[in-house]
C-alpha cells in the first residue's frame, strides 16, 4: 500500500530538470498489454504475422502473438512521461541502442525502470536542459523486454532575475527540429 | 503513372533475403499524417501539451501540433514493412541512431527511404539472414523527419535438400527473443 502510494504521488508531481540529478531511478506503474490493444497497434503500424493474429502467428517463429518492438517503445514512452511528469514535457531529441531481448506477449505486464545517466544545460536555450537516461522494461516475470538509452530536452525551473534581462531568445519557435 | 504501376508492384512481391544486396534502396509509397491520428497515438502513448491538442500545443516551443517522436517511428515502420514486404515478416534487432531533425505536423505526407547497408547470414538460424539497413523518412518538402539504422533478422528463400539434411535447429521456439 505506502509502495502503490509512493508512485501516485511519483505521477501527480511536475518535474523541472533541477529536480533530477545523475544516478536517480524511477519505476513506473505497471501497464497491461491486452490482445486487443497489441493486435490493433500491429493492423496500424506493423502488419506482420506474428503480430497481427493468434492463427498467423501460430505459424510464426515465435509459435503465437507478440506485440510490435514499435509497441512496446510506445507504452514504454507512457509509462516514463507519465512518471517522470517533466513541467512543459520532456522532447526527446534522440535514442539509441534500442533492443527487445525478449518478446512481448498477450497479458504480459509491463514496468519501466529509468535510470539518469547524464545532465547539461543547453546550448541554446537557457530555459531547457538535456537529461541522458537509459529505460529498461521489464515483464511481470522481470525478464527485460526492452532497453534503450535517450536524450530529452527539458524544462529549467524558473527563477525571479532582474527586469534588464531579456528572454527573446527563449521563445523563438525551433525552424529545423530541435537544437540543443 | 508509371511511377504508382512500379510502386504498387513493389508492395505485392514478397521478397527473401536473396533478393537484396548492400546498396539497394527502395521507396514507400507516401502516408499523410492527419490531426486526429496525430492526437490519438498522442493520448494512447505520448500524452505531452504539445501532442494532444492544438490549444495546448500553441502554447509550446513548438507553437502547435507536432507528432510524438514515437509516432513517426511506428509509421516508418509500416512504411517498411509494406515496401519491402519480407516473406515471414522482418523481425526487428534492434534500432540505433533514431533521430528526429524536423517536426512531423498535422497534414504532412511522409515518404520512408530504405537503404540496404549489410546483409550477413544468421550464425544460429540457417533459415534466416541479416540485414542493417537506414532508414529516412521525409515531408512533402523534402525535409528529413526522421533517420535510423536498424539490424532485422528476414527469411533466406528455401532451396530443395537432401532428405538427410535436418531442419530441426531452425524450427525451435525462441526462449530470450531472437538470437542471430
Amino acid at each position: 500500500m505506502a509502495h502503490q502510494c509512493a508512485l501516485v504521488s511519483a505521477v501527480m508531481k511536475e518535474r523541472y530538470f533541477d529536480d533530477v540529478k545523475v544516478g536517480d531511478r524511477f519505476k513506473s506503474e505497471p501497464l497491461r498489454v491486452t490482445e486487443k490493444k497489441l493486435i490493433e497497434f500491429a493492423h496500424k503500424f506493423d502488419p506482420q504475422m506474428f503480430h497481427l493474429s493468434r492463427k498467423s502467428a501460430e505459424r510464426t517463429v515465435f509459435k503465437g502473438l507478440i506485440a510490435s518492438g514499435w509497441h512496446t517503445a510506445a507504452m514504454t514512452m507512457r509509462q516514463f512521461v507519465q512518471t517522470l511528469n517533466f513541467a512543459k514535457g520532456a522532447i526527446g531529441l534522440g535514442v539509441d541502442k534500442l533492443r527487445w531481448p525478449n518478446a512481448v506477449r498477450p497479458g504480459d505486464v509491463l514496468t519501466v525502470e529509468t535510470k539518469i545517466l547524464g545532465v547539461r544545460l543547453s546550448r541554446s536555450r537557457p530555459r531547457y536542459a538535456i537529461i541522458r537516461l537509459r529505460n529498461v522494461t521489464t515483464n511481470q516475470r522481470g525478464e527485460v523486454v526492452q532497453t534503450m538509452l535517450a536524450n530529452a530536452m527539458v524544462r529549467r525551473r524558473l527563477r525571479r532575475r532582474p527586469l534588464h534581462e531579456s528572454d527573446a531568445r527563449t521563445h523563438r519557435t525551433p525552424k529545423h527540429g530541435v537544437r540543443n
